[in-house]
């Protein structure tokens, strides 16, 4: 099963491979359990020890140079046909393959603008240019990046079945919690709530456990990226949780908004509902705008600019990411033309893409409005995997 | 308490930038739950989003520039003095930053021979040298290896004790395994019953659990680095077991061989007791070689010399490295002097270092003799973490 899914994936890089007329695609490693090219779980499905290079070739053959010691592990784990061991030195075999195959271009695994893209090291690509330094290979290296992108961004119908039962088992959560949210309950007690229904049911979380479900609650809160703290839910509080799981490695990531009523209350003031309201229809209105074509900046900005219209601040973060085996995935996102965002805004977006919408804003004396939902690129729009948040959550006081 | 080891760790670092003088350590990381550079669990102690850099200075001052969103979690988790924050860019901030302090050089985390040291994705130098193109400091960057290197490989007298700890519930668990090796069982009921041991007793497997513990049983086996098979234990067969625990953070890294006596034995074959004393001795003689100032290569020729200089093939590796943190930790190990080994067999070894002793040979018929023992380089000489095998451990047939 492992294999065909490995055997797939090496499938849909060899049309990539042509689509972009690419010669070959090289992953270079080395010790990977301890630097692990995120790449390596997509098409190799192990780990290996020495300097290895994974190689997917545009004619549809695929090879593997490992140490000898990890022959055997590599034939038994991977879907590459051709397996060749060393003892000494990959520099010898390795150039004498690319004079063999004479690759026009070579694509290597690194990227500046997408992490999951950017496996090799900075060693390791000081290793390659000493193998390559006296040949005419040297010049022929490209980067990777548009090939990875592709195919984790690229999602089959199998994926995104996969996505959808992540993303109801986030929402099944949610319901839950919300039976337990009350004032007096500290953001840590909620989080280790959310917890125990992720290890009752044998998942895992989306990202790391220290802030995965991040709680805030109340108008002083950490702010995103914190974990969850000792404070306590009050009447009055906007609280949130950012949370998501891992089911059969796919992942989710989303967020909801509760509102707790003071004694009184048969619903949140007005100035939490206008905020409510104010994000919700900028998530709407971005989801109106997305499509394969358009760049993420252009996406971002209708969301943007529908909440600063409204006298709000803007977000301090991008408007969504793509998400799949990551919960922040490779690729282009929805994202501003940030400079630490590189050249991310500006792509044009791919059907079967997943992406993120997550803008946030505050609430004066209350907390912070977001909600998080996910979608999927179709031919000539998206579609919602969640279902979105249109209403504030109420708990009684 | 995390903080406290950290801050130890900290403080270790200004010391030997001290003695390197070095006036700067960077550790630049994005997405670092993605791509994890091992040094931040050494210093730093938490995940960051954004471009990020760690500065730990010669003066002793400690300095991390954020994401904003990461502001809060990193002064949460991290020893460092100052954090700062960023929205949109690090480039500027992290360029007014050298220019006040004027670093004469900068060590950065990349290093061509040791892996755990080279945790700066290329990508991310790239984008090192977007930052600096038009400044001074781009001609300052030097690698950080020797400040990982030494701050991996000097072990305190409280990591030693954490080390003792692994080895000793390993030897408990080689114990317990003697019992349940005979004739029918498999490679993979034997891993299992390790595996048993290990999470009865809530300790993790020193490395990927797919061969952790690798068993190996006859002459016939898959050789190291492979997984546990069907393979089913034979009388006349040579077995051993290549395992360790992580306890606390600190890895074993530990071999055993047992004979299983053919029906009317009471000893192994005399050609099998050559082999198991040769390999015993060379391991004995390489040990008595071992102390800080001599190179590893010198240590390897002693034990290589040994077995071949008694008719055996030499072992098709290293004859050891070092442990700590990781199972394979980094820095200079007792390697050979082969290309893929870089420059790590000729760096002198220092006190307080922690190496595996792990020849392997072959007896034709029978199988593999190989143990690995581990022990910490002491002011003249070494001492045995492990008590090392001095007799092949038999099993009745």
């Amino acid at each position: 099963m492992q294999k065909e899914l490995l055997t797939e994936k090496i499938k849909q890089t060899v049309e990539i491979l042509n689509e972009k007329n690419i010669d070959m695609w090289l992953i270079f490693v080395k010790e990977s359990s301890a630097i692990h090219d995120p790449s390596l779980d997509i098409v190799v499905g192990t780990n290996v020890t020495w300097h290895s290079a994974f190689m997917i070739m545009k004619d549809g053959s695929t090879h593997a140079f490992v140490g000898s010691l990890d022959v055997s592990n590599t034939k038994d784990c991977t879907a590459f046909e051709n397996v060749y061991g060393y003892l000494k030195s990959l520099k010898e075999p390795f150039v004498e393959f690319l004079y063999k195959y004479d690759p026009a271009n070579i694509a290597v695994n690194y990227s500046k603008n997408t992490n999951l893209a950017d496996g090799l090291t900075h060693g390791m690509y000081l290793t390659l240019v000493d193998y390559l330094r006296d040949t005419k290979y040297l010049n022929r290296l490209i980067s990777s990046e548009e090939i990875v992108s592709s195919l984790r961004g690229r999602k089959s119908a199998r994926e995104i079945d996969l996505m959808r039962t992540s993303v109801k088992e986030t929402e099944r959560i949610f319901d839950e919690v919300t039976g337990f949210i009350k004032p007096g309950r500290t953001e840590k007690e909620i989080a280790q709530f959310i917890l125990g229904k992720v290890s009752e049911r044998g998942y895992e979380t989306a990202w790391d456990v220290e802030h995965c479900p991040a709680v805030f609650t109340g108008p002083d809160t950490a702010g995103a990226h914190a974990g969850p703290t000792d404070r306590k839910v009050e009447k009055g509080h906007l609280l949130n949780i950012d949370f998501g799981v891992k089911i059969n490695g796919y992942c989710s990531d989303m967020q909801r908004t509760w509102y707790i009523l003071r004694d009184g209350e048969t619903d949140a003031p007005e100035n939490v509902k206008k905020g409510f309201y104010v994000l919700r229809d900028s998530i709407r209105l971005a989801g109106e705008k997305l499509k394969p074509g358009v760049t993420g900046c252009e996406v971002d900005d209708v969301a943007r600019g529908h909440i600063t219209s409204n006298g709000y601040d803007e977000y301090p973060h991008g408007l969504g990411h793509q998400l799949g085996r990551s919960a922040h995935d490779a690729g282009p996102g929805l994202f501003p033309r940030w400079e630490k965002y590189g050249t991310l805004p500006y792509i044009p977006l791919e059907k079967s893409q997943v992406f993120t919408i997550e803008p946030r804003l505050n609430v004066e004396g209350h907390g912070i409005v977001t909600m998080e939902e996910e979608v999927v690129l179709t031919e000539s729009g998206c579609e919602y995997l969640s279902v979105p948040q249109t209403e504030l959550i109420l708990i009684k006081g």
